[in-house]
């Protein structure tokens, strides 16, 4: 079979150099109005090999710096990328004709590789002509994420693992606050079906799926010491080192870069040839290399002690939602559309995790299941985002040397940009969501999948993406999944995952079954015989033509069951034909899907709000919305007088019952250097209480984070306004007007 | 060595039978007020083997009765069973003074087993003598659990896994509900650092922890076709199967009710005799049967593309923490107590998974790390907790025969009953949350684990018990861990897993350390050089007096670096004595761990408040408290008329700024039919719109589900009053006194 797979998400990445190039662009293209555009230096998939994370090598190489490229302010270069843009253009309408011509699968490939080169040169030198806009220091964001322990290698005293990380206090709570923010702004206010399904699995639910024989990457193991490497790390980290070695020809230089940039594309056989002729040796141990092989990215154990059942560690939620399909429409007493929703653990053995939260082997997913009937994607509360805009990357503006545009939601879907209301609904209901956490929306596009990089299952498919230190990050994925995978474990169990509608108006259709003749049968075939009538009553149509053919001609039909089959005579069966009326109609449902990677976003925040102060370099600190800043206030007494106790324990009453979360630091150190400690771990409020408190009208000061600003403010009304700012209910702006500006303490002691 | 081990909660009932005897009583037994005894018809672990869930032969014997023994209410009861206490507190007694005077230990552990088969002749008898209080029906619980998807069997549509479990949408969300109810209870109210933890955890680790080589369960395989069987549960069912054999003698059958009755206290070896002696087959197959072999209950896997990193799902969540101690003290800046917590998944791989949600394979568990200095045990809040009263069932009472007493914690503690504050605090924290969520406070006591079933670490532990229909439950753990993970960890890693304290006074202490000649050193062995140096200094002070005596002895030392040894003469070392004032002291801090199975509190939940109405059988529900109902409130228009939908999306808009989550249910069906719907999802509240509701002044019908009871209240004032009953701020009484009681409605469409 011909065609292409991806296991959604956060894998796409990795799997999509495996993907048949079958482009067609969804609608024209239309040319909108161009207000910004975003690229970076290189992308997520061109990175060299990273070090592992925290590592000496990782460290010397973070300071990199961000550039934006904000090409239409400037009509200079834009004439000179002008050519490139043209030449990616030419490939892909190239592409284009080859795919309407039917042309053959290896000259598309040849035909893909090439527009990806091009479109990598137009990217090289949009950047080469960009100045460098912001300056990101990533070394000194990933100390301070260690040192407050908002997250850390796992197993650090055991040497460590890498690709899982454990969450501390405030990493944990802001993980907490993400996916407390998730179920409120989908699974409640969409009134969304939540489930919790288990994460084993059994081997046959991710055979149906596809997982078991194709969610695989290519690796090849040290002859030796059985390391392995995967095997397009391997080749691209080999051939910039050929292409920097003095003594290499020019003309072995270009077809190094040639290899690299058409490495994506490339199949087993075709890397395998590449590693030969490059005669490639294990780094570090330089012995020889296997042959590339398959290695499936799925955690495999037993389950139960037999060892007989083999089972796998999820590597998606998705389906758990699927095989629940049927309980789930009848809790919904039988309609559609509805979505049901999982937050949940999902595992990928990687053959080398990097990039700290980004590739990890072990992650938390939100994903969505909206089942749809297929003929009616529009949906209800599309009016609601329909002014609402995004920036998207289209497989259009892709293949056509373009770049990112900013257009309306319901423009888009207008114009065909984005194919149905409800695919375009979630995607800005995503951008919401994400914005609301703290992703800086300037650093978000959405990127549409080529159809060369698309899973087969999917009509279509939109990545939004955060803007990082590693490039575009894939952090959720928008796919319309169609039918697949519930056609796939009908396929698996027989149990027709279906759904039923009204038919417009009665419909009458011709019927033709094959019926068995109960004594025949019963007298020939004794016990067997309920078996062969119950086979024969759920006989497919085209069967039923093949029986009656069977028997026209031979004068019996061979029946089979399981390894058995048996013999039916013209006397046993009988062909009925007669016309039934009814009323409502079977069909399978779509699914539209947005899953969510808890992990990678909750990264790309870290880098969208980390902040250095700009009097003091040393003064780090993240500027993390409140909705999920791990605590909300923070309570300092001036010292540790004993006065301040009763302010102290009244506030804490105080704060606790308008439900803010705090905490109160009455360790030594001054107030400024408190503060200090308590904006790295991001929070956002801070109250002193001093001995101005102590006199009556009781007061005490509220300081903002993010501005340092300080107000003062009476004693009993403070720990409201916390609860007001926090939830969004006024601004510090409003605080700032209406409370006077802390100047400095009038008493002391 | 002869310790025993236990790993904590959930699976200590499946643990226990292993260990060693060792029992000695926690200060000395004192009478208490009696005021009520719960003890039930057949513990967990007396059930014979329960079928798999949902099926046939689970459905025929669910219809059993719980009796609660009332004993002290009946003093001629007390009279017929004076005997047999007697009988238990003789062979207590006995069991105590073997210990007193360390008997052997197969002696030890004959009388336990005795002591255990007089306590089981005792409970029995109980019950014979106790009249039937309450009946309940579990099959038809079952059904509605399963019909209106709370939780049922995962991957049901390819034959099911046993021992996993879906929640659905309403499962899911009091799952949810019951899991921030208690973050907002432990880890907010205490101020508690938590975590999110890796769940795939590397071999060394669990090494450490003990669980590699200790948490088994002993089974025996079908010689032929591989299927296992737990051998207790195996041998248990046979010897049953011979009991009620006629032609069995009346010898014969002592013989199997005294092994069924000490088989909890067998060893392998022992386990292995009996299989013989009575020449046991495998059921069903009758073939012959392995050798007991132990079987891990660890789901095990490879991490990484090599297979050479072998590693486990996690068995519990607290290694999690405990391999963290370093970072949580640092981020506690130093100080403690304090206490970590955790809510995650763990996995057991059952030999044989049963009773539904009690033992499964995958399950949530929330526990909470107290680390503390182990001289000072004392809780700060513990006076907040003195006057509660729980019921304890302690290891004295269990051994002299006794029943269960109600205490105050600070009663408990003053008594020594509990061994210290923290952990009777914990205790009375966990019952306050256990009422909380819903489990029946006459259902739930707390039992001491006699030293005979004590995990090796612990010098105290409590489990919180649930009596369900399949007898008293484990839901959650109150261990004293003391300073056994932190030691362990530290032995294997190196890395010194310990808090400082403030000496009251500075100490002046002697050292004595090797110290290099660097020179001499440097000279002999070059690039080693530096590697040895830093070897020497790091030298435990006893291997310090082993060098001094080998090199006064032989001239030389032998030191060992891995696998190489080096020869150091006379001239390159010098032993240094020297005088030191330190102003801190080193401790390993103790560990106080209440542990929760989510799973097993939920399925205690659902059978405390699983009800049938009195007037129809075929009406049940579920009693939910607010707190934890997966929705608050339903939302009924009368019909499907078009002048309600102005009105149900006010007073959704009103729900939702309430922050109360809703359910509107418009289908067709009578006002009737549909609380009866919503009942059986256990919606506490349900609000009807009605023909009057569209008249000034608006109101709506606001029912209760317990009570039936419905009020009219202002469709303004509504959703406020909705909240204030969800969150505990006001009472059903109030809101029926407050409001006029609803007869029916005026206005006909």
């Amino acid at each position: 079979m011909k065609f292409a797979f991806v296991v959604k998400t956060v894998a796409s990445v990795v799997l999509s150099r495996k993907l048949v190039c079958n482009h067609s662009c969804p609608g024209k293209a239309v040319p909108f109005l161009i207000t910004r555009n975003l690229q970076v230096l290189s992308s997520l998939r061109s990175q060299p090999e990273a070090p592992a994370w925290g590592s000496k090598k990782h460290k010397n190489k973070q300071k990199i710096k961000i550039q934006f490229i904000n090409i239409m302010a400037d009509p200079k270069i834009e004439e000179i990328l002008a050519p490139f843009r043209a030449a990616v253009k030419e490939q892909g309408d190239k592409v284009r004709q080859l795919k309407e011509s039917g042309a053959l699968e290896i000259d598309l490939k040849k035909a893909v590789a090439e527009l990806k080169a091009r479109k990598k040169i137009l990217e090289d030198k949009e950047l080469e002509l960009t100045p460098v806009e912001a300056s990101f220091d990533r070394a000194k964001m990933e100390d301070l994420l260690k040192r407050r322990f908002f997250f850390d290698q796992s197993f650090a005293i055991y040497g460590g693992i890498t690709g899982q990380f454990d969450f501390g206090p405030m990493g944990c709570a802001m993980k907490a606050n993400m996916l407390s923010t998730w179920r409120s702004f989908f699974i409640l206010e969409e009134q969304m079906l939540e489930v919790d399904c288990s994460i084993l699995t059994p081997e046959p639910v991710l055979k149906a799926s596809g997982h078991v024989d194709r969610f695989a990457d290519l690796m090849v193991k040290d002859d030796k010491n059985g390391e392995c490497f995967r095997l397009d790390h391997l080749i691209k980290a080999h051939l910039e080192k050929v292409k920097s070695d003095k003594k290499t020809t020019a003309e072995v230089k270009v077809e190094c870069e040639d290899i690299v940039i058409k490495l994506d594309g490339m199949n087993k056989e075709e890397m395998r040839v590449i590693l030969r002729k490059f005669e490639m040796k294990a780094p570090l141990t330089n012995n020889e290399l296997s042959d590339p092989m398959e290695f499936n990215l799925m955690f495999s154990t037993s389950i139960g002690p037999t060892g007989l059942v083999k089972g796998y560690l999820r590597p998606e939620t998705a389906q758990g939602i699927f095989v629940n399909f049927k309980r789930l429409l009848e809790f919904n007493q039988g309609k559609l559309p509805f979505a049901a929703a999982q937050i949940g653990n999902s595992f990928r053995n990687e053959i080398s995790p990097r990039s700290g939260l980004i590739r990890v082997r072990e992650f938390t997913m939100a994903e969505i299941e909206h089942f749809c009937d297929p003929s009616d994607k529009s949906h209800p509360k599309f009016d609601e985002v329909r002014h609402v805009q995004v920036l998207l990357y289209s497989a259009c503006n892709q293949m056509d040397g373009k770049a990112a545009e900013l257009v309306t939601i319901g423009k888009a879907v207008d114009e065909r940009i984005i194919a149905n209301e409800t695919l375009a609904y979630f995607m800005a209901r995503i951008q919401q969501y994400m914005t609301k956490v703290g992703v800086d929306p300037k650093k978000l596009r959405f990127r549409q999948h080529m159809n060369n990089e698309m899973a087969h299952y999917a009509c279509d498919c939109w990545d939004a993406e955060c803007l990082t230190s590693y490039g575009w990050v894939e952090c959720v994925g928008c796919a319309d999944r169609s039918a697949y995978d519930l056609s796939q474990h009908t396929k698996s169990t027989g149990v027709r995952l279906v759904a039923e509608k009204k038919l417009p108006e009665p419909k009458t259709i011709d019927v033709v079954e094959v019926v068995a003749v109960k004594g025949a049968v019963g007298k020939s075939f004794k016990k067997e015989a309920k078996e062969i009538m119950e086979a024969l009553s759920k006989l497919e149509p085209a069967t039923v033509a093949e029986v009656e053919e069977s028997l026209k001609t031979n004068g019996k039909y061979l029946l089979e069951i399981g390894t058995n089959s048996y013999s039916l005579t013209t006397d046993m069966l009988e062909v009925k034909r007669y016309q039934k009326t009814t009323y409502v109609e079977e069909y399978v449902p779509n699914v539209i899907e947005p899953s969510f990677g808890i992990g990678r976003i909750m990264y790309a925040i870290f880098e969208h709000n980390f902040k250095v102060r700009s009097d003091d370099g040393q003064r780090t600190y993240f500027s993390l919305p409140p909705v999920i800043a791990p605590l909300k206030c923070s309570v300092l007494p001036l010292s540790n007088n004993a006065d301040f106790v009763p302010y102290i324990r009244q506030l804490s009453r105080d704060l606790t019952i308008a439900d803010v979360s705090y905490r109160v630091d009455d360790s030594s150190g001054s107030i400024g250097r408190r503060y200090a400690r308590t904006d790295e771990i991001a929070i956002p409020f801070g109250i002193t209480i001093d001995f101005d408190s102590l006199k009556e009208p009781h007061s005490a000061t509220l300081r903002e984070r993010d501005s340092m600003g300080q107000v003062r403010i009476p004693l009993k009304e403070i720990a409201g306004v916390v609860r007001d700012l926090t939830y969004g209910k006024t601004t510090w702006t409003d605080v700032e007007a209406k409370y006077p500006k802390f100047e400095q303490q009038e008493t002391k002691s």
